[in-house]
This record gives C-alpha cells, sequence and structure tokens, in this order.
C-alpha cells in the first residue's frame, strides 16, 4: 500500500484525519468541507486538497467529502481495517496498561504475546496473556504472525530487546523507550515520548 | 521564555536535540558537527543551524557545538531546567504507570497530585500519592502550584476532564485520551496517541 513520494509528514497526519472523521459521524454528520476539515486539523483548506490527492480523488467540487466513505479509504491506505497482532516486549505497569488498552483491540491492532526478560515475570498472566521468556520470542512470532513490537522496557534494556524483535522477523517497533534505537534499513520505529512533549509544553508556558 | 516567531516544528524537534545530545555525553563525547547532529536526527546541516539559529549562537565555525554546554541551553530554552508539578487525572491502569515512571521526575516533571472521578477509588494510594476527588482539584492546583495537567481518562470523560483542568487554571495539558479537546485560547494540549502512530507503522508494512 505505501507509495514512495508521499511525504511522512502526510502519513502522519491521516491517522489525526480518520480520528476527526469518527468524531464528526458519531456526531451525526455526513460530509465535510476541505474547509470544515482543515479548521478541525489546523491546516489549510488547500493543504487537505493536497494531502488527500496522493491517494485518489475523495471529493467532489463543492458537494466536500463523504464522511463515512472517506474515513473508509483513509483506513484502508493505512492498512487499518485488517487486523494486526502485536507482541508486547516488557511487562510492567507501561506494559499492564497497554494490555488493558482498548484503543489497540478496537481498532484491530490486537496484542497477542507478552514477554519480559524477568524470569520471575515468566508464566505469570498479564490481561489475558502468559507472559514469555525472551527466548520464545522468535518461536512465538512466527507462529502468532506477529507484524509488529512494542517496547515496554527501560532506556538500558531497549536496544537489545529491539535487536531480538528484529531477529525474530518484525519489520515495525512501537517504541515506548525513551531512547533513540538502531535498526537495519527496513525497519520502521516510531516513538511514544511522553517527556518530549511535556518539554515542549514547558517552552510555551 | 517563548519566542512568537519560532516554528511549533522547531520546538517540537529541540527534544529531540536534547535526547540525543545525552547520550552522545553518556558515550564519552565532547562535541558535534552541525552534519553530526543533522545524520543523528535526520535532518540536514542547514537545517540543525537554522533551527538553533532562533535563539541564539551555540557553536563556532569549525568548531563544532559543545555537547553540555548546548544541552544546557536547550534544556534553558524549554523551560526544562526548572521543577514543574504536575497533576494526574485518572487513576486506573495508565495513571498508575505514568506515576511510576521514572522519565518525569528525573527530568523535572513531578507528578505531585493524583484524582479520579470514581468515589470508590478516592482515599486509596496511587504510587506515594492519595487519590483524590475531582472537588479537589483547585484548591490542589493554587495548593501545590500545579502547572501542567495529564489526562489519563477514557475518550467520554476526557472534556469534562479538561474543562475542570482549565477551570482550575491550568494551562498546558498532555492528553492520553485519544480524543480531540476543546479548550480555550492560551491553553495548549499536547496529545500522546499511539494508535496513530500504530496506523502510520501499518501504512509501510
Amino acid at each position: 500500500m505505501a507509495m514512495t513520494d508521499v511525504p511522512e509528514v502526510v502519513i502522519r497526519r491521516l491517522p489525526l484525519y480518520v480520528r476527526h472523521l469518527e468524531h464528526l459521524i458519531e456526531q451525526g454528520e455526513r460530509v465535510i468541507s476541505s474547509a470544515g476539515m482543515g479548521r478541525l486539523i489546523g491546516v489549510t483548506p488547500a493543504q487537505i486538497r493536497k494531502d488527500l490527492s496522493y491517494f485518489g480523488e475523495f471529493g467532489r467540487q463543492g458537494l466536500g467529502y463523504d464522511l463515512v466513505y472517506l474515513r473508509s479509504q483513509l483506513l484502508h491506505i493505512l492498512q487499518a481495517d485488517k487486523q494486526w497482532h502485536l507482541a508486547l516486549i516488557g511487562a510492567g505497569a507501561l506494559g499492564h496498561a497497554l494490555v488493558h488498552y482498548r484503543e489497540f483491540r478496537e481498532h484491530l491492532y490486537h496484542i497477542v504475546a507478552a514477554f519480559d526478560v524477568d524470569s520471575a515475570k515468566v508464566g505469570s498472566q498479564i490481561g489475558d496473556l502468559t507472559i514469555q521468556g525472551m527466548d520464545d520470542l522468535a518461536d512465538t512470532v512466527a507462529d502468532l504472525g506477529v507484524e509488529i513490537g512494542i517496547l515496554a522496557v527501560p532506556s538500558d534494556a531497549a536496544q537489545q530487546a529491539a535487536d531480538d524483535l528484529v531477529a525474530s522477523g518484525i519489520k515495525a517497533i512501537l517504541n515506548y523507550a525513551p531512547i533513540g534505537l538502531s535498526v537495519p534499513d527496513g525497519v520502521r520505529v516510531a516513538h511514544i515520548d511522553p517527556l518530549a512533549s511535556l518539554q515542549t509544553l514547558s517552552y510555551h508556558l
């Protein structure tokens, strides 16, 4: 699905579009103009039209965008309309929160396995999952068709865990550890960095 | 500290610079060139120089940047070199993970109070904090000098909690709820949206 000429910043806006479309649909709305969409997202109507034009024609001049149609198309572009299998690495407090996070499962991103380096945790439960040791990672990734890894480990354990994920064949990592990761070409990492967000907030205070 | 003419995208890169500088300092490095910095961050050396030029002169032609000096200057610009007081709204699994997240406290962002709408939780402990009811929010914000609110509540409770934070005088909100918030001018919201990150990852798979 990935088109090579789409700027990453555009791709990152697509989930935001989907969120706003879902919210409008819940409110009973059916169509929206580029201008209305631009106001919601905080970009110009021209930017909205340009972003969407990378992927096709989704609206008609003067008629605006059909919300349900545009949402389904955007989810398809993001490949978010199929089910994904995720493996969680790190069964601490954050891992616990993540396996209970309804948002993932409701949107077809299912955590299907959990791992920890701490042998004392292996065999105990986290949500509905039995915590496994890292030695089982490669087999489980293959058996369950895991496509995405979530790193919820401390900084000093993150690179080793990332290496293990890559060795098991994983091509996409959602990294909660506050550290940059070295991964081979062809493996993508997305960072969740709340400290950076706090620092951006405090800049403005 | 905020300078009005600095693009938000530049401000968002500053914490990333700090992270990489800290990593280099830990590895025993002392200086870095714009080119070296650009490679780490994934932008051009010219962009590095332009980003930093908004805030002053931090390096000398041919000598590169002194890592420790640049880090301290960037932390000062972000106002991340002083202590901030945070209030957590939502004492569920995510709230539990957040009060135990060392990264915040180690970087001077201290969660000093925790609140929940669920009266059954009020009075019990989350980390070192006693969970308070929302009725206590305004008084506690004033008493403890809380400057930043963290929303760790479900989507359908987020807007009300944001309204309560704003009414208590909070000007900055870190929002973990997967929903846009309406806040008055002068109040800033930063979103943590792991589902959006997963959707961006699956686009590329």
